[in-house]
């Protein structure tokens, strides 16, 4: 379906309510009527763009897949250095100082509260993921090929690890409310990935 | 309230059938009546043990904290030399292949469902973590109270990083059904202990 310009700001601002509940409240706590309020939009409109509270679930993980890996953030360049790399972590460390460790990560939540039930989400929430250990991955094969990484250096397993570290810092974060956990986990797999520095 | 022997058995087995449904299908998913069926149990007696899904959520939650920090494993001694963790991380991979990467944690769930929205279970959970980690760390102070770690060694670092290379390996593992994540995180924690050898 072709939108009109129109068309995709209602829509986009639909996302960005539902996003912005889900990060906060949790999908169980998220019901499309709270969405339809806080977007300003009508029933049939809502309906319109998004059938089903599936549907629109499974479009917020899309929409941040697309988002760079730190939210807030404008896109950042490549991840294809130390420096790079470093400016990243302290982005998201950042991001959590900002919020006392509350700097919600939609995904994270997302992974935490569908990945047992809901097979189509788990899907998406994979393809989400592995995206932007992508988006890493290439950062470091560039790293390698520059002679920065060491021949050996094992690009899956960095990734990998990068990832990891972001997701299990914002989910102790979250939940402990404070930013330790983020900067602990991102100081500990840098210095892994220094440990491969040619 | 003293419970009998009997009691405490019905109790434990109710606890362990929410935790078993909750580990599977989510908080969202999983409601009284089904741990009522799971647990072979009446409504009445379900109900004197736990007045409230919120009871009864938190009740598993607490009885998650005393479990030792890999599911599925007998109690680990203490975790407080290279050899040990290397142990606790070898079984946390094994899990997690067991089970195709499918070896939920209870408690990686429920923080990805619980921490923005329901803020006494939130408390629960931030427990449930100081709690394994105080485990890590004990393990690492004894460590540089041997002589095996430098003494400049950060040890809330150090343990922060460990317990959220282990949440967020499970998470990643529980998304993508694979045990990877979880093996290239704790790699490279490991190896950032490792990097503070004496």
């Amino acid at each position: 379906m072709a939108l009109t310009r129109k068309g995709q700001a209602t829509r986009e601002r639909i996302l960005e309510a539902a996003t912005d509940l889900i990060a906060r409240r949790g999908v169980a706590g998220t019901s499309t009527e709270d969405v339809r309020k806080a977007a300003g939009v009508s029933g049939s409109q809502l309906y319109h763009y998004f059938d089903s509270k599936q549907a629109l679930i499974r479009a917020v993980i899309t929409r941040q897949a697309e988002v760079p890996l730190v939210p807030g953030r404008p896109v950042m360049g490549a991840l294809d250095s130390f420096d790079a790399l470093r400016a990243w972590a302290d982005a998201a460390i950042a991001h959590q100082e900002r919020n006392s460790g509350r700097g919600e990560c939609t995904l994270t939540s997302l992974a935490g509260e569908l990945a047992p039930a809901d097979e189509r989400s788990r899907e998406d929430l994979c393809n989400a993921f592995l995206r932007w250990r992508s988006l890493l991955h290439d950062g470091l094969r560039a790293m390698r090929e520059r002679g920065d990484l060491v021949p050996g250096a094992d690009l899956d397993e960095l990734s990998m690890a990068l990832l990891a570290a972001l997701q299990g810092g914002s989910l102790l974060s979250q939940t402990l409310r404070t930013a330790e956990p983020m900067r602990a986990s991102l100081n500990a797999a840098l210095a892994y990935v220094h440990s491969f520095e040619a």
